[in-house]
C-alpha cells in the first residue's frame, strides 16, 4: 500500500523522530518533525465549533509564525480537548519544550496536534520529559519518518504515507507526507491528521492557497461515518532547501506542478484514510456529474456518501440503485429524477430515473472489489464532484458500539 | 404495545378492509379506508424529490376533492416509484376502482398509497382484481382495522395503532390511526405511511393546519437513519358523523382539544416507528434546550440523532458525551461549548463543555433501558425540541446490507 521509502524521497533539511512516552500503554505515542531552517507553514483546521486545545494554540502559533516555523509536535493516545483550562497551556508546553531544545526558536514557531481520547486530561509531564530525548534522536532516515507515521495512529490499522516530486525552475522537488484517521471513530478516538513536509520554496500566502485548493478535492472530499472531528489538522511546511526560486504567485507553471505533486500525495493519503475506515471492506468513489453548479454536485455526492442506507447496501455488494436515487432527492438540490442516470462499476443500472436492465449477478460481483466506481449522471449541468466513501458493515457497528473500558 | 381495541374506539361512519392480492407472496397487501360520507382531508407527503407516483395522485387528488373525500387504498410490497410511464395511470387505476365500488364517487376522492420495493412495475391488474372484492368486505370492526393497519406493513415487525378522545363543543370525537415504518429500510423497501379518521367535523383549511402542526413534533422529528423515503404520507379523513359543530378556526377551546387528541395519535405513532427500527434495542430521545432558537435546537437535535457515533455508543450503552457534543458542534448552529451540559439517562454526564464526574457503571446499567433521555443544554436561549431516534446495531446493517432475492 504504501510506497517504499528510500533516502532520496526526504526532502531536504527535515528530520524525524518518534517514542513511547507513556501516554498510550506500550505503542510510539509521541514524534515530532523538525526543519533544519525556517520554513514557511499553512495549515486547515477541523470545522467542528468544538475545538481542541491544539487547534488553538496551533492556530495562534500559525498567525505568527507562518513564515519561520520550524517544527510541528504530535501526541496520540489524548486528544487533549474538552480538557478546557489545563489543555491549552499543556499544548503550549509542549510547543516550547520542542523549541527550547531546537535552541533560537520562540514557541510560536512549532505547531502542536494532539488525537486520541476526548475528555481524559492530558498527562503532558510524561511528554515534556521525553522531548529532549526524541528531539535527540531525530534523523532524515526514511526510517524515522515511517516510526513518526507510526507515531501518530490511534485506531489505524496501518500507517499511511506518501511521496511526490516535481520539477520547480529545472530543481527537482521532493514532497513527503503522513496522515492517520479512519474517520471519526473509536469511544472518545478522534481525528484525521496530515502532515507534508517539502523542500520548494513557497511563499506563506501561495502555500496556504495550495494546500486549501489540494485539501478540498481530497482530504474534504472522503467520509467513513459523516462525523468531522474536534482535532483535524492538516499541516504543511515548506523549508525552501531545495533551491532558491520561491514560489511567489498562485498561477503559473511552477505553481501547477507544485499544486500537482501536492494534490498527489493528498489524495493518496485521503484515500489510504477510507481504505482504513472503520471496518471498511471496500471503498466507493461516488462521481457527481451533469450538475448545475460544482456546489451543487458536491452536497449530493456528500449525501449519497453519508447515507447508511447507500452504505450497507455496499457491504452486501448490492446494487441498490433506488437508495442512491433517493438519498440524491433529499440532498436539497432541486434536480429532476427523469433526467438521472445511475452506473455502478461501470455498468449502467439506472436511465432517466428508471430501472436499466441489467445483470444483478454480475454487478453484484463487480461490487465485491476493492474499489467500486459510481457514477451519478444528474443530466442537468456541466459540473461534477468526487467523494470517496466506505461501506458500512457489522464491523463497524462492533468497533463503535463496544463500552468504552 | 397497541391499545386494545373495542368498537367504541372507531370513529362513527368509517369501515376498513385488507386482503392478500397478490403483491406479496401470501401475506395481507392490500387495505382500504372509506367513509360513509364525503370528508374533509389533509395530508403531508415526502419532501424527498424523487416522489413515487401515487404521491402524484393523492396530491393532485387532494387539489381537488380535499372537502369530500370518500377513502384511501393502499398497497403493500411495491412503491409504485420510478416506474415512470406506468407509475401514474396505475395509481389512478386504483383509485378509480375504488371510486367505482363505492358508487356516485368521482376517482379524485380516494388518495392512493403504495409501499414496498422501488424501480419494480407494479402488477395493478392483481390490485384492480382484487378491490370488489375488498370493497364488499369492508367493515366498521376493531378487527377490520386492525387487518387494514397489517396490510401496509412491509419489514415492520408489529403493527401500529392509536387512538384519542376529545371533547368538541360537548359531544365526544374519536381519532383512531396507524402506520408503517422502520426507517427507510430493507432493500428497496421504503416509506413511512399513517392514516388517521376522526369522526369531528374540521374544515379541510383547519384540518391541514392542525395536521401540519402535529406532524412537525412527531413523525418529522423521528429518524432512523436520516433518509427520507419516496413515498412517505400521512393523511386524514374527517367525516363530521361525531355531530354538527364544525371546527372552522385554527384557535380556541375546540381547535385545542382536537389538536391535542390528533397529537397524542401521532406522537404514539412516531415512537412506535423508532421502536420498531430496523435492528433498534432501545429508543433515544433527544431533548436540545438553552437554544438560541427553535430551529436551531431542532438542528442541534437532529444531527445528534443521525450521528452514526452516536447511534453505535448508544448501542453499546456507552455514556460517550463527547460524541453528543461533537455532533452539536458540526451541527451548523453556532454554539458556546463552554456552556454546554449534557445529561444521559438523567445522570449529568459534562457540565460547561467538559467531563462531570459520575460513576459509569450505573450510567451504562440506565442506558440499557428501552427508552433513555438524553439532555443537551446549550445554555444560550430558551428554545428546545425533541428528537427521538434508536441505536445503530450490527443487525441494522445485516437487514441493510443483506443483498436482495
Amino acid at each position: 500500500m504504501n510506497p517504499h521509502l528510500s533516502a532520496s524521497d526526504i526532502p531536504t533539511g527535515f528530520t524525524f523522530a518518534a517514542t513511547h512516552c507513556g501516554i498510550k500503554r506500550s505503542r510510539l505515542d509521541l514524534g515530532i518533525i523538525v526543519s533544519d531552517v525556517p520554513a514557511t507553514a499553512a495549515a486547515v483546521f477541523t470545522t467542528n465549533q468544538i475545538v481542541a486545545a491544539p487547534v488553538v494554540a496551533s492556530r495562534k502559533h500559525l498567525g505568527k509564525a507562518r513564515k519561520h516555523m520550524r517544527g510541528i509536535i504530535v501526541n496520540s493516545g489524548n486528544a487533549n480537548c474538552c480538557t478546557k483550562e489545563d489543555g491549552y497551556p499543556a499544548s503550549v508546553a509542549m510547543a516550547s519544550k520542542l523549541a527550547a531544545e531546537l535552541g533560537n526558536t520562540d514557541s510560536s514557531q512549532v505547531l502542536v496536534c494532539s488525537t486520541g481520547v476526548i475528555g481524559a486530561p492530558l498527562r503532558v509531564e510524561k511528554i515534556l520529559a521525553a522531548v529532549p530525548h526524541v528531539a535527540l534522536a531525530r534523523s532524515a532516515e526514511p526510517g524515522a519518518f515511517e516510526e513518526f507515521a507510526r507515531s501518530i495512529m490511534t485506531t489505524d490499522t496501518r500507517p499511511k504515507w506518501a511521496t511526490a516530486r516535481c520539477r520547480i525552475g529545472g530543481r527537482q522537488v521532493r514532497l513527503l507526507a503522513c496522515a492517520k484517521g479512519s474517520g471519526m471513530i473509536q469511544p472518545n478516538m478522534a481525528t484525521m491528521l496530515a502532515f507534508i513536509v517539502t523542500d520548494a520554496a513557497v511563499s506563506s500566502s501561495v502555500l496556504d492557497r495550495a494546500l486549501r485548493a489540494a485539501v478540498e478535492p481530497t482530504f474534504n472530499s472522503i467520509t467513513v461515518d459523516g462525523d468531522t472531528s474536534t482535532n483535524d489538522t492538516v499541516a504543511i511546511l515548506a523549508n525552501g532547501k531545495s533551491g532558491r526560486l520561491e514560489i511567489t504567485e498562485s498561477a503559473g507553471a511552477n505553481y501547477k506542478a507544485f499544486s500537482k505533486g501536492l494534490h498527489r500525495v493528498c489524495k493518496s493519503l485521503a484515500l489510504a484514510i477510507v481504505e482504513d475506515g472503520e471496518g471498511a471492506e471496500r471503498v466507493i468513489e461516488i462521481e457527481v456529474c451533469g450538475a448545475p453548479s460544482e456546489n451543487a454536485a458536491r452536497q449530493v455526492a456528500r449525501t449519497i456518501a453519508n447515507s447508511p442506507l447507500v452504505k450497507t447496501a455496499f457491504a452486501g455488494a448490492d446494487p441498490n440503485w433506488g437508495r442512491i436515487l433517493a438519498a440524491a432527492g433529499r440532498s436539497g438540490v432541486k434536480l429532476d429524477p427523469a433526467r438521472a442516470n445511475i452506473s455502478i462499476a461501470g455498468v449502467p443500472v439506472c436511465r432517466s430515473g428508471r430501472e436499466h436492465p441489467f445483470d444483478e449477478r454480475t454487478v453484484h460481483q463487480e461490487m465485491l472489489a476493492k474499489h467500486v466506481p459510481v457514477r451519478v449522471d444528474l443530466g442537468s449541468g456541466k459540473a461534477s464532484w468526487r467523494v470517496w466513501t466506505c461501506d458500512f458493515t457489522v464491523e463497524y457497528v462492533h468497533v463503535n458500539s463496544s463500552y468504552r473500558t
